[in-house]
């Protein structure tokens, strides 16, 4: 059966999460059913990323096998329009056989934004935490820059997250500037995330930038594996989900 | 009596306007109503730009007079506050005595934002205009850049404007990459505008890269003086009014 893959763009306001649950409004759930009426049959669809209800995705990849020859065109149309204005397909392509869109990641790229001023923003409320206070940039960046490596993330991890390994490889955790005044974006990029952990990074570095905690505390979590060393988990309406990486291509 | 500058953001969709009409919500009117329980008494106040209904504002520049001292701090908390989630007030400032933000303001910086792939975006949605066929971007760099110079602009004008004079400079019209893949940007600044003005260039840009239109329209309709002979009006809440300009500083 011909297997194909989609890029997916979501509001994650809309959702509780992307993975299906009974009786809620998930992304997952959404595709799947919307997928079942194009292909007339119900579909099963893999997703990439396990995002928490309220994260928003610009770059989701999801993988599903169907009886039919599809176009992807058409897919992008069909599936766009029955889950707007909330969830849209931005790309879709037929994938080798027996492709998988969660077990090819290579690796995939988080953006946490905060809007960092005393107004809070009408323009960029739903996609930014707002930090009114003052925020100490270099303190930031040390913090972040702390993580990046193999490292045992343990204590930056959901107390009901599953995973056996905690060893985790961060390529990437940058502070930088983002695309409108007083917006600053934290970048992560790795091999995998495990529950929570893009959420309690930002937020560890956010009460770093706010004098609540040195950077080293970042050092610290790591060594002793203890979530109460690491910050506050910051709100799932920062952060989105923007690329998955596979062998070969970006996306 | 004290004047005061404040800098503003908001979400074109929730209001009519910037200029106060009777029955309507707009920008104006909310904020002269949250300046009054503030101030504890009737106060108006001057904006730099009449936005049109729907478009959006990042810093849009108000002024005025009130009998009392106020800190600006407390402006920017009481008056955000108060007309939270649409609308908020990034900055406030003495200004000058007799400082009026529409008479000294020197120009304008506004964006239009198209997004231009075949599916619409969940999160770009509210703030650009989805076209989704292909965009010559060369035809539309061209079109842009005949418009810049000092030029009259009649045939670039809402029928029912009120202007007496059309020519306006236009120092910049540009075609940029926008902040996320298949956003386009325009961005124009210039001494001032008539109405519709920017939604029209945008409209007419995106006709000529449509193909719809040669380039050399725009040379036409300031030539003519004939709105026919230019695009369509592009939807307003493609647009943003990003910045007003005053003589030794930016805002």
């Amino acid at each position: 059966m011909p297997v194909y893959a989609i890029t997916i763009e979501y509001d994650g306001a809309a959702f509780s999460g992307w993975q299906k649950q009974p009786g809620r409004r998930t992304a997952q759930g959404t595709l799947e059913d919307a997928l079942g009426v194009l292909a007339r049959q119900p579909v099963r669809i893999q997703g990439a990323s396990r995002t928490d209800a309220g994260v928003h995705a610009a770059g989701q990849v999801a993988s599903f096998e169907i009886a039919d020859d599809l176009d992807p065109a058409a897919l992008v149309g069909g599936l766009s329009a029955l889950c707007r204005p909330d969830l849209a397909v931005v790309e879709a392509r037929l994938a080798p056989d027996g492709w998988n869109a969660r077990f090819r990641s290579t690796g995939k790229r988080y953006r946490y934004r905060v809007l960092n001023r005393p107004a809070p923003s009408p323009l960029w409320g739903r996609w930014s935490w707002h930090v009114a206070g003052a925020l100490d940039l270099a303190a930031m960046a040390d913090a972040a820059a702390r993580a990046v490596g193999t490292r045992d993330f343990a204590g930056f991890r959901a107390a009901d997250c599953g995973r056996e390994s905690t060893i985790r490889t961060l390529s990437r955790a940058s502070v930088e500037d983002g695309s409108a005044d007083g917006l600053i974006d934290f970048v992560f990029e790795g091999d995998g995330f495990l529950k929570n952990m893009v959420r309690i990074l930002a937020g560890t570095i956010v009460d770093v930038g706010r004098g609540r905690m040195p950077a080293g505390i970042v050092d610290e979590a790591i060594a002793t594996g203890d979530r109460r060393r690491a910050g506050r988990t910051a709100p799932a309406h920062g952060l989105v989900q923007e690329q998955v990486f596979y062998e070969g291509r970006g996306t």
